[in-house]
Order: C-alpha cells, then structure tokens, then sequence
C-alpha cells in the first residue's frame, strides 16, 4: 500500500465536485504510478448538497470549513472556495494549522499571494496553486522549474476562456458582444455575472501570478494596466479581420527598457500570430525565454475536469514532498522577491489600429493626417469606407494602422482628434501586438 | 553561498557547450533563484578543442570520460555524446559509480530505457532526460508530473526539426525534397548524414520515450511503424494542400481497442489542425488526457540554447532531490512497467489520401473505384488533372482521399490497383490524420 496523504477539501462547487469524482475514478491507478494513495478525509460546503452530489460519504461532509482546517488527521487541505474573502481567512488558518495548502484562487493569490507565501514558510508548510493558471495546463510547473535556467523576457497569454470564446463568437460569426455573451451565458462559458471576466480582472489575477513567477519579483496587481473586452464593438473585429488580424484579449507581461510592463488588454494580432488561432474556452499562453527561446502551452483553462487534472497533480507533488522542496528552496515567490520596477503605459511602443467615424467631406483626412503627425505617429495604412447612405448619417469609419508609435502620444493625438469638429463618436483604439522577438537581450 | 553540486560532462559538442556557456552565464541567478551553486568540475570530450572553444579553464578539460566517471567529487554526470555505443558505457559507469545522470540521449533511451533505469534503481541514483524529447520544451515534466492524474488517450507530436523544416519548405515554396534537404543542410538545420532524422528514426526514438511514459509501459522501439519522408513528392503535398491538408511527420502514440498504436509516418492534417501551423524547425507536442482534455507544448525542439535550458532545469531538479524522489517513488519507467499490447499496422483505422497515376482512358475510373469498393474503402474525394500533354506520357494524376478504412485492405486495394495494366507508376499513399477526440473512454 502506498503512503496515505490525508486530504481536506473546502469548498465543493464545480471544480471541488471534480476533484472528488476524479480522485474516486482514478484513485487508485495514481496510488499504483506514485506510491501515493490519496484519501480524502473531509470536504466541506456551505451547502452539503454539493458534497453529496459528487458522492462523499455523508459521514465525510461538514458546512464547517473548520472542521476540516483543525482536523488534526489531514495534512493537505484544498481550498476551491475562490474569492478573497472567507477563503483568505481558510488558507491562513489551515496553514497555521501546520497542513500544506492547494488552491486554484488566483484573486487570492494576486491580492495576497506576499501573506499567504509568507505565513506558509513561517509554518514551514507549502502552497501549491498549478490550478489557479490555465486550468488543466501545466503551466505553474514548466515556468518555477522547467524554464528555471532562463531569464524570461516575456509572457503573452489567453488566460481567459470566458472572453474567447465571446471573442471567437464575435470575429467568426460577426455577432455583436451582447449576443456572444449571452451565448457563452447559455452554454455555460460565462457566468450569470460575468464582469469579473469580461473586465479583463480574472485575466490580469492570472498575469500577476505568472509574471511574479516568471520575472521572480512581487507584483501589485493594482499596478497592472487592465481593460477588458465590454466596450469591443463587432465591426471593429470585422474591420481587423479583413486587415489580417484576429482580436484576443491578452495579459502581458514583457521586461523593457522602463521595466517590466504588466497589462492586459484587447489586442490585434496578425492571423499566423502564434496565439491567433487559439479559439473557443482555450487558453494559450507563450513564455520567452533567452535560453529555451520561444515556448508555448495551450489546453483548457478552466472546466471541472481540467481543474481537478491540475489539483490533483499538486497533491501528488506535496504528497510526494517536491512542492515542499522547491517552495522552501527557491527564491522565486512573492514574500522572498521585491516589487518589479513598472513601466508606464503612457510610455508604451506598439502600434495601434484607430476608427474615426468622421464627417464625409474634403479635408478631413488631411486633419486627421495632421494630428497624428504632430505626435510623431505614423500611418502605415488608412482605410476610409463607403458612407453608409441608409442610416442617414454623415459619418463614415475611417480605419487607421500605425507604425510602431508612443502610446502617451497615441492619447494625445486622440485626445485632440475627438474634438475636431468633423469627428463624430469617441475615437476607438485597439493595439496591435506583434510577435514577441524570440531571443532579446 | 548555496549548496554545491559537483557537475561533470561528458560530450563537449554542440549542445555540450551550450551547457558550458548557459552555467557560465547563468549560474549566478540560477544559484539566487535555487540556491543551488551548479559547478562545472571537470568536462571530456574526444576532442578538447571542443571544450576549450566553449571557454572551459584548461585545468577541467580531459580527453578521457573515465576521468569524469571516476571523480569522487563529481555527483551528477550530464551524457552528451550521443548514440547507443560509448554514451551507453558512460551512463551505466556513471550510474555505478553513484552518479546521478542527466542525458539528452533519445536513441540511448529509447533503445535501453529499461535497462538504464534498472541500474540507476540498483544503485539508488536517479536518470532525468528532459533533454531528449521536445529540446528545451518542459515535456517529459508535464507528462511525468502536471498530468499524472490523467490517463493519457494519445500522444501525437512534430518531434523533428529537421523534418519539419524540409516539409515546410516543400510546402510552403514548393520545393522538391533534394532541394529542400540541401537547403535544410545549408542553414544547419540538417546533418550532412540526415538519415537518422529524415528517416524517421529520430521521432521514433523520442515517440517511444514519451509513449512509455505517458502510457507507463515498456515500449520495444522496434515495434514501431516508421517510414521517413524522403520519399516524398512535392506534387502531393501541393495537391494535399489544394484539398485543404498540410503535411507533417507525425510521432503517434494513441490508445484503440486493438491495444496501442505507435507509429511514425507522413501525415496529411487539415490546415485547422492543432498540430498543422507548426512551422520551420520548431516542436508540437500535443496530449489528450482523460480530465485534462487536449494540451499542448510548443517550442524549439533542438539547438545548442534551447537544449542546453532543458538539461540545466534537469540538474537543477537532480540537485534539489525533487528528480530522485520522483524517480524512486513513480513506477512510470520502462524498468518497472510491462510492454504494451501493440496494435497492428493493418488494423489501424484511419483516413487516406491516394495518388494514381493512370492511363487517360474511358472506364479508367470505374476500375479504380470497384477496387477500392471491393475491399470496403470508400472514396470521399476524387480529383482528376488534365493530362500534362507536354512530356509525352498518357498518364494523369488521380487523387482519391478515402473515408475511414482498415490500413490492411488498403494495402491489399493497393496491391491490386498497383497490378492493374492503366496504372503507371507506383501508388503513393499518405494517410490522412484527424483531430483527435478531446475526452474518450
């Protein structure tokens, strides 16, 4: 018989429900390839009706979360209860308690991830958290040991099913956001409340933890620069796409000249981008490295099943005593690692795609020629279309791609094109991403 | 200062002073970020100009391997020299004398994996080869550890570079194999001798290694299906392309009611296929796991950097005891686990693209096709080209792609049509290979 570790699971929504069926399916077959036989001893739930739904014996389900944090018989507790809140406090405690924690909360992790590392090696216990990036992918794994001898330069990812699938639906089928979202709602990619999501917040929970990984420095996620996909309107996908581009919303994180830059935002990026035709719920996510050069992971990043798959796994790798190892060693996590410098957004270098929708007359171009100009921003291609006679508006889009420019000046010349008098609507903005240069300094 | 770990190497070539160059550069962060100090004690090499090229003080250099071997204070022994003749006697000698192993030496590996691991487990040390599949993608890590709760469905990979870069090329330019290959060998992305990668050997080697893994079985590497791609004509890759499909060798290991499937060959995937727009000289990997769904691992499969990153993540791992743990504790490896059932060639199930060169004659096609429907194959496409009249030959092209058909009666369909009095030149057969199911039983 192999080693028993003793497992406590607080929070038994969707992904816990996996985590229980998948250790009771596959139990015994990760016992024969580890050694390892993983039993969970007690699973809490606000409603015991989870618990039993994924088929815990009644005699192993508590609604008290303490119950399983003072149960002195486990010594892993998982916590999926997610948020900030409660689940903060059941972290804190069941590592004061002297148990190794696996969690798949990346807000936690973003917001508190220097307190909980700390209070972790205070107690000499460990916190594992493959689930709280990229769902199933391993992904935590490659970046802390895989790339270890690297010194990363950047990190781009699709981080978010919620928003590309909403993001497919809308460049694919040239269906308005609304109407995407309200699919996803309805097959079940998007929440009843989705803003966490379609802000652009879960992605930039995610970017926070890998960039303090990958660039082994502590990040505020409050300095992250974060806009989410809400406002994209389908004729601009629709424009991109006949242009060559695909719209994604992407978390970066890049060392440059001014420091690392750490944003999430809605990007265009060219339709052989090696994230380009990451469609649908799937993440993707390409790590450069000076050494490995280009890397790339992809699968699913969110899900019951794929969610339990990471869980899981960290359970093997604290039952087996490498997560403990490799946290206790390494100097890579937010308590032990100093604030990044932040480069600013104003200083930004990418290109941009712009519309206007201005007033169908002579000039025009030559003023909005000129506004750019004046803010060093050059145009590398300028598309005006037809008026659109039937809606008995003057205004025609006027789709402009730009070279690489400053993005402090992008907002200037913006600032000033919107109050030229032939500008119609609020300018629109969606910046271009180039591929990363495999190998930079 | 961190702790030491005595290092020695042997095989100072192209890879080998990729690891010289990485430590020297890197070692200083990679001892902050692990606190492991990485010490290069001594390097062999048949050559020492090798050695001395990559900046190795001459007091560490040697000609002899048993000097590496034999160092009392060397601990970890990296194996670059390649092939299954001198490199096979380094790795056990080392193993036998209390070293532990880090290879990048897939041919070693895939030959002798089950005797390799058994003398590392007599003589408690451990082996890590993350090096020897995928170049610096974290591959075996995730396989090994991130997706140990699955059970793994299939593994289908681009695992050459060589290859991929010669088939892109004939693709993309059309160019013909001769040229391609002479080109390949001009930019150092193929040997003087390709055979080995050409061959399809080189995929083999790697397909067996991640299959025994990822199905925890001894895999015999000369139960597998292997054919290259020299024999490839670009004509078919421009008419596979015209239907839609874009060649690639693929590495295939998947699970079928028949037992398991393991083979390398030319295969046509739809140009949406997760695998088709891995371009050039880089490595996909992808692995459908039973929670996880469909992963997968993008990256350069080869080189002197990237390979060099994969072998230090390797002695970083050793150094720490995380790789030993592993090693000791999993039953994943060829020495603790049986052969798998194989499954036949001519049972395979799967689609077909057939070129015929045939006699421009009335009733030609009906004897085509009653040949195929003879043997239970039926046809999904059939294009016919107008005869090219300028080279004096009555013969056409006919290209067929076939719905799902059993290997071996297109085999026997083949031999038949082959046999036929209006066929002209051999058939030439590249099988089709579609998405494969994310979640099967």
């Amino acid at each position: 018989m192999g080693k028993l570790v003793r497992v406590g699971l607080i929070g038994c929504g969707t992904v816990g429900q996996g985590v229980v069926r998948l250790l009771h399916a596959e139990g015994a077959e990760i016992e024969r390839k580890t050694g390892l036989r993983l039993e969970l001893v007690r699973v809490a739930d606000k409603d015991p009706a989870q618990a039993r739904k994924a088929g815990v014996p009644e005699e192993r389900i508590t609604a008290d979360a303490g119950a399983v944090i003072e149960d002195q018989d486990i010594s892993v507790v998982v916590e999926l209860v997610g948020g900030t809140g409660a689940a903060k406090d059941f972290v804190v405690q069941s590592l004061r308690a002297g148990k190794d924690v696996v969690t798949a909360n990346k807000a936690l992790l973003a917001r508190f991830g220097r307190e909980i590392h700390s209070t972790a090696r205070a107690n000499r216990r460990c916190v594992a958290f493959e689930a709280s990036c990229g769902g199933g992918i391993p992904l935590i794994l490659p970046l802390r040991t895989g790339l270890i001898a690297n010194r990363i330069s950047a990190v781009y990812g699709i981080l978010n099913g919620t928003c590309n699938y909403i993001l497919t639906e809308m460049s694919q089928k040239g269906k308005s956001y609304a109407e995407a979202l309200k699919e996803a709602q309805a097959s079940g990619y998007a929440e009843p409340d989705p803003t966490l999501d379609v802000s652009g917040g879960d992605t930039a929970h995610k970017l926070a933890i890998l960039a303090s990984i990958a660039f082994g420095c502590d990040v505020d996620i409050d300095r992250l620069h974060v806009e989410g996909i809400q406002e994209l309107d389908a004729q601009d996908l629709a424009a991109g796409r006949e242009l060559g581009y695909v719209c994604k919303l992407l978390g970066i994180a890049a060392r440059t000249d001014a420091g690392l830059s750490l944003r999430v935002h809605p990007s265009f990026v060219r339709k052989d981008h090696p994230l380009a035709s990451t469609s649908g719920s799937f993440n993707a996510i390409s790590v450069y490295g000076n050494w490995v050069g280009h890397t790339l992971y992809y699968g699913r990043g969110a899900g019951s099943k794929p969610t339990a798959s990471a869980v899981v796994a960290d359970l093997v790798d604290v039952g087996l005593g490498n997560a403990g190892r490799t946290f206790e060693q390494f100097r890579i996590l937010n308590d032990v690692t100093e604030p990044p410098l932040y480069a600013s957004m104003d200083g930004l270098r990418t290109r941009f795609y712009v519309r206007l929708m201005v007033a169908d007359r002579p000039g025009v171009m030559a003023q909005i020629a000129k506004a750019f100009g004046d803010k060093d921003i050059s145009l590398r291609a300028v598309t005006q279309h037809e008026p659109n006679l039937t809606n008995g508006s003057d205004a025609v889009p006027v789709v402009v791609l730009t070279h690489e420019a400053v993005e402090g000046h992008m907002r200037e010349a913006l600032r000033e094109i919107a109050g030229l008098a032939i500008v119609r609507d609020k300018p629109v903005m969606i910046r271009v991403v180039e591929e990363h240069e495999e190998y930079t300094a």
